[in-house]
């Protein structure tokens, strides 16, 4: 496998072959071993790096997600220290270096020396790492024009290269669960789940995961400055959307179990009751070079238009994909890679799954100029109202 | 399956988007419509041609296969018009178009008019045609590189798709199996043909097929002017190899069957007695340059060694692949696209399997001066002496 990748890297191996060997492990699967072997060989492609006592969390995707600017900044608040090397996102809405990066100032392009000193002084630091896992990427470019995205080992293998080439001592993987989200029943997310925790064991790193849902954004925000002023909002200790507060919190607590700091839940709590939490993230954002004023009133699209309730009832759906698919026609994502993101567009919504609405009453308000007569549209048939009352569905749905 | 095929045959679809397409079928099979679709796409990406009044026969490959030598002028001189549209071999030995170009002067480069002229006038043409199916060539050539010849489905879309744009109207498809065959159990080979069959007829084709044994080479001659030999020694009624000798005469009589002509097999006996069948064979060489008076004694190579049999026994295994490499090494076959063939090389072999040879009794002699010594070898590795009485396989395994 070591030798197929390294061939497949540097020409040897054609793309016509690659893609005949994705198609066989598409469809035979892999053993264990053999999906290690191609996990470390897309490790070792490019550059790697090594951070054993920090911390670092990974999202499998959804729309809303902002737990890493959450719960990282919440964690090294309470001594857990964190070294994320990012990606920058294509799809519905922008990765966490967009969402950085709408704050004025803010860069994620740092020399590896000011990271390694950034992590050690303040305890967080996000990097943008372009050379994670070449082979990844590459291998990826070609499963996704030849019908071979959808393969457990191959999704598995994908995710735990570049982590491994992150070099986070203690990882915990946050894998979505829905109609928003790769996996689409919990019983498929615990078992990518088992992979990355498995493999990461592998490479010697302390893995553990949650299984979490993906069927509804997740909070009240999608966009980029958007999410960033929930974020903020949450770290303040202000009232949050139940599903935000109890994922970022339940993560920053397994980051700080997995480091081994005592009684995390109450540890977790205290930084945000006493502002620690909210100040490590402004202590961040400043040595990353972003204005901490601006962080107090993040400029946001006023081009705003209100979507309301068509009927009286309960909400049974709104659809992740749907409400994804407007902040992305907004502006807030990439349709296509090299697309300007607009830091300012996105979509709040104001209800959640079980919420009671009466006809007319404001469901959403759409930020951003660009297709904002399409974007409507996709909200309100992301919407589903029910006239008989809908259980709020739990945010966690599993841990391992 | 069209617009693959067409998009991958004018560079839309890219290589290794074919090549993940041939895993998917390669593991998991296609449905017979399928099949067809993909055996009518390759079948019209070239020059198709129209003959529905000429019988033609298709072999699946074998060592000293010269079948289509012998029961083609025997069945064109029984009445029913032969227009046979070839490649060239490459592998162990030469195809039908080496095997006739061994002798002076006999070309198969016929323009389309003088082909369709001698198939009117003499009854028995054969033409080498290039453009026949080119998508199916470029898909072969991606196979090969990819691991996945060895689909049923992909192995008779192939075949019926150069067949279909030959054009005959009646076709008898000669199945192999054994240890020197593509299928190695009867029941694979049968299989294949009926797949072959089935594929002909949803082309119009009136087909029919045998299944064949390939363990040890057919007839006794292994090489392009040595097999010419043997299939003019039989035309002209002379005493032949038993597996030979009942091979031409089913498949010429299958041939007249399919054609409509009565009593087949009394046909056959008549045009061998009566010199008909070798008289057709020598208008038909002529027909197309070659030299009548070189046919009676064509220039076999005489840089020759013999092989003796290393112990007393009956011959238990002569291996077709082993004496079919061993004509290759010394210059009957191309080992790579474009090698020069020799004529005059091949292996003649003494024994059959069941027959009983004293010790140093000779087995075979090699002609040519390539690569003899190592041509020796594996002729006397091909070969297996046992203490017990054996057995003398059937030629004809099946038939349908």
């Amino acid at each position: 496998m070591q030798r197929v990748v390294e061939g497949y890297t540097s020409g040897e191996v054609p793309d016509y072959q690659m893609s005949a060997l994705l198609m066989a492990i598409f469809i035979r699967g892999m053993s264990y071993e053999e999906t290690l072997a191609l996990t470390e060989a897309m490790a070792g492609s490019g550059g790697r790096y090594s951070f054993p006592h920090c911390v670092d969390k990974h999202s499998t995707g959804g729309v809303g997600d902002k737990i890493s600017l959450t719960s990282l900044p919440l964690a090294a608040a309470c001594g857990a220290p964190v070294a994320k090397l990012a990606g920058r996102g294509l799809g519905t809405t922008g990765g966490t270096v967009d969402k950085l990066e709408s704050i004025p100032g803010f860069s994620c392009h740092l020399s590896e020396e000011r990271f390694e000193k950034q992590v050690e002084e303040v305890g967080l630091a996000i990097m943008e790492a372009g050379d994670l896992a070449p082979a990844d990427k590459a291998i990826y470019a070609l499963r996704d024009t030849t019908g071979t995205v959808d393969s457990l080992p191959l999704v598995g293998s994908s995710i735990v290269s570049k982590k491994a080439a992150t070099g986070a001592g203690h990882l915990l993987y946050d894998v979505k669960s829905g109609s928003g989200a790769f996996m689409k029943t919990p019983e498929e997310a615990r078992e990518l789940a088992d992979l990355l925790v498995r493999l990461s064991k592998s490479f010697g790193i302390d893995a553990s995961a949650l299984v979490t849902g993906m069927d509804e954004p997740l909070g009240l925000a999608v966009g980029n400055a958007l999410e960033v002023r929930e974020s903020v909002s949450f770290l303040r200790g202000e009232t949050s959307p139940a599903d935000l507060s109890e994922m970022a919190r339940t993560v920053a607590a397994r980051l700080l179990e997995l480091k081994g700091i005592p009684d995390p839940e109450s540890a977790v709590e205290d930084a945000i009751s006493s502002g620690a939490a909210h100040e490590k993230f402004s202590e961040f954002v400043v040595a990353q070079g972003g204005d901490p004023e601006a962080l107090e009133n993040l400029p946001v699209s006023d081009e705003v238009r209100e979507i309301s309730a068509p009927r009286a009832g309960h909400i049974a759906r709104f659809s992740a994909l749907g409400v994804g698919s407007a902040a992305l026609l907004l502006g807030a994502g990439r349709e296509k890679k090299g697309d300007e993101v607009d830091p300012g567009a996105g979509v709040e919504v104001f209800v959640k799954i079980g919420d009671e609405v009466e006809k007319g009453q404001p469901v959403a308000r759409l930020h951003g100029e660009r297709k904002a007569q399409r974007a409507g549209e996709l909200v309100l048939e992301a919407l589903e109202i029910s006239g008989t009352p809908i259980e709020r569905p739990p945010a966690i749905l599993g841990s391992l």
